[in-house]
């Protein structure tokens, strides 16, 4: 007997016709349906019946918050369930490296939306946003590789925590109903990995920063939960985690400081595995003004998993392109700016000058490198130079500037890059109305 | 150092001034809103992203489903999240002990949202409702007590795949699609037994219900995710149950055999554990014609977990009166009505009467007994008379419907309880919209 998946016994059961189903069990299922009618009509007057009835009401329909790539409000949850799902099409966002996962895509999205729907500033909101992730990434770090190993993605878990303090902040919750919005996203909070590679994994995101506004919505309203759903007996932490770090995360605590500052932007539109390399050869061609013609060998030392994920020898595609040390090495050498999505065309796999200089790219694994950090030896026939960089380093403020308006200009075009520079340059005067303006304008 | 809770270290993050938070750390929250902006508008045209846009400007205030007390009609996942939570309020719904949870509640507003939605026949909610409700049976059997043990509460997780299997029926998605859908629940199927005892629990049944409509919508569009996100590496049977039976809950499997039909219904306002005495008592009283003043002795045998829970003494409330064998048996002697909700008022814990009856009565734990079993044996002076229930039994279907008809005039009077028998006992003729009006009218 080959293994059936689960997936396939449940189609069977969906797929059932009338025909074959007993009068009796038909029966059965009617006489639950009176039951279910009767029990539903005779709570509809409980409090808890009340608060949600009200919520489902004036969320229908209620123009409160703007979606990317849509003419139409949209009320805040849907908004942001939208806009997490949209910004994460491209796995091209930050990355918090402690939290395991990808902190603006899910919180973002849940402060824009009810800042906008409230009426609140742009400062405000970005507020909301930080103090989020910071639960978000704290709360990564609770759960833990255990979390990440088991199958559970931060992203939407430790995501929709944070979500729920960006929402609850700005909707002004007091503390015991922020409790109980924390307490309900416990029993809400999902994503599981095992989406990665679909639809499914932006959708995650999109779910973290809906559920963190429903949640904080519905307890605005009085809708009450247990007192500590997170971390109490049978709780988010315990339920998910097989060796939660209850400790270690919670040293240091903000405002003291932020772990917030160790995020991580992608500049790169190509596998993470390989943006280390490409910094370091930035580096040294800034320093020497290396071109593609004097170059005779380069040697990329990094850590050996890595060689299983992005040492493509001969890419045929722009997506094999993107996870090829060699490929991006020539490509980086000869001035092409790997920021742009749109340079990674299957036709750039063809560049005789490309292919060319990547027949003198040599990867080594080397064990004492962590996957963070990559050493170029590079050799153009005179000179050998040797730079290492390392991605978990944290960059001033002028390097991350420019890197982030080069990544915007390669996705935007300049002037929409500009522009959208220009208003988050200058948050105080702005409300966050002018700030989901962006999402279109 | 006293422990703290999770909860109250989140709290204390969300409650962070602006002014105690650096300008360097709120520039990096400023970088991440740019970035973020950046990369969300650069994946606007991706057809993930399209597809979510369609679907939330297409949900937002669509007139499309009833809800329970309310006269406004909303979008389908609303009514679903309404009708879920609403209906499991009075904790007095249908169980089924094999999936462990509550399968109406989670999956008949989803079915039922759906249904009126798109306007199909109220056999064709049923069918969708039932095939639903065998799908959350098997794979909570699946899931298994180590899942309820860990913390999961099979209502909401299981009964999120089944509500899926309902909602994805009737909106006909051919086979992948409805695939697609049972992977996207995979990755939001939630809910916590931590949630007992507060509005979270309704709430699990509320949640489950609207993620089945919203991921079966979402498959509809072209939504896609893994295979068998249900049954796959690292889907939600391996990350959410530590001892899963892959096997056994699929012998039998339907139109053959449906475990559906071992659905158990409350016909009683109070404590399950205190249900098959009450039948038992019944069963004498029937048979014998015993009334309250003959009565000089009752002894009651039930298995001793039930000690700890529903055999409060002296009970003070209504509350605790619905815990307590020796009331709750004196209250059936006197031929109060236990269907009743309102019979559970504090005043009745003071009623001579029903007192001097209690003080005959004698609870005793017997290991022999299952928990779902009872022995009586009752003393008139003259006889001992003994009679045994066993709410595992299946029960015929005259004597269901008499249960759930005594149990509806309890609940909503007689006109309203027959009304809504009539409809039930003829749904041929109906439609998925005469029923849903049947909620309200």
């Amino acid at each position: 007997m080959h293994s059936i998946d689960s997936t396939s016994l449940l189609l069977d059961i969906a797929a059932i016709d009338r025909k074959s189903i007993s009068a009796q069990v038909r029966r059965f299922a009617e006489f639950s349906m009176y039951d279910w009618l009767v029990v539903a009509r005779a709570g509809s007057d409980q409090r808890l019946s009340q608060i949600i009835r009200g919520f489902v009401e004036a969320e229908s329909g209620r123009p409160a918050a703007s979606v990317i790539g849509s003419r139409s409000k949209v009320p805040a949850r849907l908004a942001a369930l939208a806009n997490g799902t949209i910004s994460h099409a491209l796995d091209y966002d930050d990355t918090h490296f402690a939290h395991v996962g990808h902190p603006s895509v899910a919180i973002m999205p849940a402060a824009l939306a009810v800042a906008e729907e409230i009426g609140a500033s742009a400062c405000d909101a970005r507020d909301a946003f930080l103090l989020g992730a910071e639960a978000s990434c704290r709360i990564g770090m609770v759960l833990g590789r255990a979390h990440y190993e088991r199958g559970f993605h931060q992203t939407a878990t430790a995501g929709a925590i944070g979500a729920t303090i960006a929402a609850g902040r700005l909707y002004g919750l007091p503390a015991d109903q922020l409790r109980s919005a924390l307490s309900l996203i416990s029993t809400r909070a999902a994503g599981l990995k095992s989406q990665f590679g679909t639809m499914g994994k932006p959708y995650n995101a999109g779910i973290a920063a809906a559920n963190g506004v429903e949640v904080a919505a519905l307890a605005r309203r009085g809708f009450s939960s247990c007192d500590d759903g997170i971390g109490g007996p049978q709780g988010f932490i315990e339920t998910h985690s097989d060796n939660p770090d209850r400790l270690t995360p919670w040293l240091n605590a903000p405002p003291k400081s932020f772990i917030f500052e160790d995020i991580k932007y992608k500049l790169h539109a190509c596998c993470h595995g390989t943006h280390a390399m490409i910094e370091a050869l930035r580096e040294i061609q800034g320093k020497f003004d290396v071109g593609p013609t004097g170059v005779v060998g380069l040697e990329v030392r990094t850590n050996p998993r890595w060689l299983k994920v992005c040492d493509i020898r001969q890419p045929r595609t722009g997506l094999e392109a993107k996870f090829s040390y060699r490929f991006l090495a020539a490509m980086v050498l000869s001035g092409i700016d790997t920021a742009s999505e749109s340079v990674f065309d299957d036709s750039i796999c063809n560049k005789p000058h490309l292919l060319r200089l990547a027949q003198h790219v040599r990867i080594t694994g080397d064990e004492s490198l962590s996957d963070t950090t990559c050493t170029i030896i590079l050799d153009d026939g005179s000179h050998r130079r040797m730079a290492t960089h390392d991605l978990a380093q944290r960059q001033s403020e002028v390097a991350l500037e420019k890197g982030l308006r080069a990544k915007a200009k390669g996705l935007l075009g300049a002037s929409t890059a500009e522009a959208l520079w220009t208003k988050i340059a200058a948050l105080d005067g702005l409300s966050a109305r002018d700030l989901a303006a962006l999402l279109n304008g």
